[in-house]
Parts: C-alpha cells; sequence; structure tokens
C-alpha cells in the first residue's frame, strides 16, 4: 500500500493502535502528532478532514478518509493473520472490538485523562467509571484464564484493541494486581507488538 | 444458515438492528424476549450465556455464542450487498458503525432510557447528553444532505445501526427538525426495510 498520512496523538490508546498494526503490517505512514489538549482535533483545518473532530483519522494517497481506530486497523490488516479467516473467529473479534469502544474505553481510558490530563482529585471524579472500568477488567480476566489471546491461539486486532488501554490502566488508578491473567497477556502482546514496557 | 436463538429485547435498538438483518437476510431465528427493567440479562442463566449481561446475544445452531450487535450483524450480513464489496467503502461502512456505537448511542438512545423507562425529569438529566445527541444528530445530517445512504448509493448495515435509535431520537426528547436530511433518510431506510414507522 502507498504511503498514508495519520493524524493522531501519541498519548492516545486509540491513537496507537493504528501506529501499531500499520507497523506490523510494514504499511509506510505520516504521523502527524495532534495536541488534543490545545484544541488540535476541534480548528477548522481539521474539521474540515474529519467532521467528528476525533483523532485517529487516516488520509490514504488518493486524499480519502477513514475515521476510527477500529475501522483504520481493519482497513490497513485486510488479508493478514491480524484478523481471522474463520467467519466465528472473525466474529468473535469483531464482539470484543466494539465491546472495548463500548464497555472498556468509556471507562479505563476516560478515568485516565481526567487523572493524567485533567489532574482531578480522587473524590471529583465519577465513582462509576472506577466501578465500570474494574468490571470491564473483570470480563477481560475470565476471557484469558486459559487462553493466550483473545481469539483463536495467535495475535489478532481484539487483542491489540485492548491493550492499548488495559497495560495503562494504572495511570487511570486502576489496580491489576486481582487480574494476574490480564498482566501476564499484556506482557505477551507488547512482546508481540515489540512494546517498550516503560513507554506511555 | 441453521436457525439461530437471539436474546433480545425488543424496545432496544440494539437488538432490533440484529432481528431486522436476520429478516432481511432470510435467516431463520427464535427471539428470545429480555426483560432488561426485570434483570433477565443479569441472573445467573444469562450471565452463562453473556458473561458481559449483555443483549442482543446470538446463539449459533452448534451452541457457540456471539454479543455485540454490530458483530452480529456483520455475521448475518457476511457475503451480501448489506456490506459493500469495495475495500474502502466497507471500512467507511466500519467507521459508521463505531461512530454509532461510541459517540450517538451513548447519548441519543441512553436519554431515551432515562426519559422513558425511568420517567426521569428533565433537569435530573445530564445536559451533556442533549448536547452529545444533538452533535451526533448534526453530523449525520452533514453526511446525508447529499446522499442517499451513508456509504455508496443502496442500503447498507452503516444505515441499519443508525436508525434503529435515530428513528426513536424524539422518544428522548430530540427534535429533528432541524435535521431534514435526517428525517428523509429514516423514511426512506424505514421503506427498505419494512418497518412500521409507527412501531417503537
Amino acid at each position: 500500500m502507498a504511503r498514508v498520512t495519520i493524524y493522531g496523538a501519541s498519548e492516545s490508546g486509540n491513537c496507537l493502535k493504528t501506529r501499531w498494526v500499520a507497523e506490523r503490517m510494514g504499511i509506510e505512514f505520516d504521523w502527524h502528532e495532534m495536541d488534543i489538549a490545545a484544541g488540535d482535533t476541534k480548528n477548522d483545518d481539521f474539521l474540515a478532514i474529519n467532521p467528528a473532530g476525533q483523532v485517529p483519522c487516516m488520509v490514504l494517497p488518493d486524499g480519502r478518509i477513514l475515521a476510527q481506530s477500529a475501522a483504520i486497523m481493519l482497513f490497513l490488516a485486510e488479508g493478514s493473520d491480524l484478523i481471522p479467516e474463520d467467519r466465528y473467529d472473525r466474529a468473535k473479534m469483531m464482539e470484543w472490538l466494539f465491546w472495548e469502544q463500548y464497555s472498556h474505553e468509556p471507562a479505563i481510558a476516560v478515568r485516565r485523562v481526567m487523572v493524567q490530563r485533567h489532574k482531578l482529585p480522587e473524590d471529583e471524579i465519577d465513582p462509576m467509571l472506577m466501578q465500570k472500568g474494574r468490571r470491564a477488567l473483570g470480563v477481560i480476566e475470565m476471557r484469558l484464564v486459559a487462553r493466550d489471546f483473545f481469539v483463536g491461539d495467535s495475535l489478532t486486532l481484539a487483542d491489540i484493541a485492548l491493550v492499548a488501554y488495559t497495560r495503562v490502566a494504572h495511570e487511570g488508578g486502576f489496580d491489576l494486581t486481582d487480574f494476574p491473567a490480564v498482566r501476564a497477556w499484556i506482557h505477551r502482546v507488547e512482546r508481540e507488538l515489540e512494546i517498550d514496557p516503560a513507554s506511555p
């Protein structure tokens, strides 16, 4: 595939997902670093590219635009072993991609932004976020207790999507002590993706 | 495809999406009606089927389970014209499926539950929901102002996913007067899916 441009913020797990997939697929890209706190995603230039005002957002060589981290990952990984060939396994991977965006990210990533970017004290953070986030971690733990990866027996987009915010959940105040399968899986996926465990 | 079982609540747009796709695809299914308010999704029998405690949830003839409305739709519609063949169009459809679950449903469907099921007075509803929901309706209006369907020139899963809660947005207090393209598209999709406009 010819060179693409990715508008992304390096502190955002959603953006990193697309970078990791592009790197693993050997797809060349220009990374356009966006400063969300400075309003880069809400200015007119960027809204002309993505009216939803969200990153990541990818521009194809012909100028066409694609948004939403999971849609970008699916596009970049098409035809590779990051997407299972088996119809049911592929559907199961989709299930986890949607679950992550609905039931995981809105608690675990959102709490991290409040703690890390906005420096909110604990008593100003909606306690539902901790509750919902711990419930999500419990669902992951249950899934991984007897398997190495979310779907099948090798890395898929489901692992990449879910590891992005799970590996930095502690930055949002989540304690992973009670989730040993989750911790083992994080290290496994970081090794697969050659992510430095100490990187943000 | 052999007969499947769908656990769903008829008042839930997420559940209806899967029923509409099964009907359009001519796939036979047993509909297992769930009463969310009565706790049907949180009892042990159902949690054994879907640990996430969410509907819709589909059981295949061989007993395997699939959750998440969009994943179920994608599974049921595989190989049909509800999923574009073109790689970019298909990715664009995925973009809208993820956007719906992240930026549309959590405002428009959630506010409807608060108004309709919980009968909350206006001043007890987080004003952010109205703001976020209207922003989502504006994004849809912009997309549809010069096109009949979300992707390409015929019905895809993106339209089905987005119409489910948009057509009942008024039940959550959203006024569609300012969104003429959205209203025209709702009628178009209802006709395509043979949905009675008066049905919930």
